[in-house]
């Protein structure tokens, strides 16, 4: 039998967690991804560097552990997009949430960190696209293929190609900065993502 | 009367302008933008720093240089997307072109270092936008107005949020390397961006 823990050691382990994840990601927002080391996130969490090594293998992973718990704290579950039957009315929800999201200072800062050292670095941009990003991606294809089943989408399109109408543009204006993001342009995103923009 | 400069000095300083701009965007391939210095800069393309200060006032005036000079010698002249009078025929061809030039290897490196730094770095990244990407976003404003003259695209879509229909999903894969970019891929943007992918 594998002996439990005693409910006050996971409090403080729990405690100690979160004390590393917010010390990663306040550092990664302050002086980037690479100049983040094990070390220095230690420091500012005030537990030892021998601590961080027990728990993960890696910056990385501390990072990836770290967004994922701050989407939580968020109250974003990695579950369904809502399905009331207005595809619509669904995404032009869950899209405003997102923008929100988006302008949150807490999130800004850490997440601009790591987005900038996966456009140069392949293997991190590769892994956190699959821990974090494709996850999000694959709530929209399921949506999608919803759509699909009750009619409301085209049999015929692709959902993961579909989905990057309306997620892309999103992304792309606050990488890029190209313009505002506002939950007025998300909901005519999806508007022309649906009807399409040619005239019928 | 201003005195133009002899025939082959014009020549010589076009010469040393070019091989600069080949030096800086080679040399932030490698190492980055913020360790691609004026000074390195310099040394790679065998001239005296002087001769860089000369002519531009800061690496990112030279790398912006750097980029219209490769974008000329590609052939892409900032000049309009054709227009043949079918609207999906002439952004396929487009954004095939784009993405055989985002496949280029002589392109890649460069642009993603300068791509990342421009999500952390506000400054440059709004410098790079105003000055590269927004005119080529300007283009696709200008084909899209022509077609709503012509009746292709409803009058009440505004031009400058459709394209990112079609050229976001693009740039995000690109940038995050979210999934792979091929012409089948933008032809399927093209058909989704113009007729929805809801079912009529």
């Amino acid at each position: 039998m594998v002996k439990k823990p005693a409910p006050d050691v996971t409090r403080r382990s729990e405690k100690s967690r979160r004390a590393i994840h917010e010390a990663a990601l306040a550092l990664v927002g302050e002086v980037g991804y690479r100049r983040s080391t094990i070390e220095a996130i230690a420091a500012r969490a005030g537990v030892g560097k021998q601590t961080i090594y027990r728990w993960w293998s890696s910056k990385a992973d501390v990072l990836l552990e770290a967004f994922l718990d701050l989407g939580e704290q968020a109250g974003q579950k990695p579950c369904e997009i809502p399905d009331t039957g207005d595809l619509a009315a669904d995404l032009r929800a869950v899209l405003r949430a997102t923008v929100d999201e988006l302008l949150d200072p807490r999130f800004e800062a850490p997440s601009r960190a790591l987005a900038a050292e996966g456009v140069v670095d392949e293997q991190l941009g590769r892994e956190f696209v699959t821990k974090l990003l494709e996850p999000r991606l694959q709530l929209y294809v399921r949506r999608l293929r919803s759509a699909q089943e009750a009619g409301a989408v085209r049999p015929d399109v692709d959902p993961r190609i579909a989905l990057e109408l309306f997620v892309s543009p999103l992304a792309q204006r606050w990488l890029q900065r190209t313009a505002p993001i506002t939950h007025e342009y998300t909901d005519t995103l999806v508007d022309y993502a649906l009807h399409g923009i040619a005239e019928r």
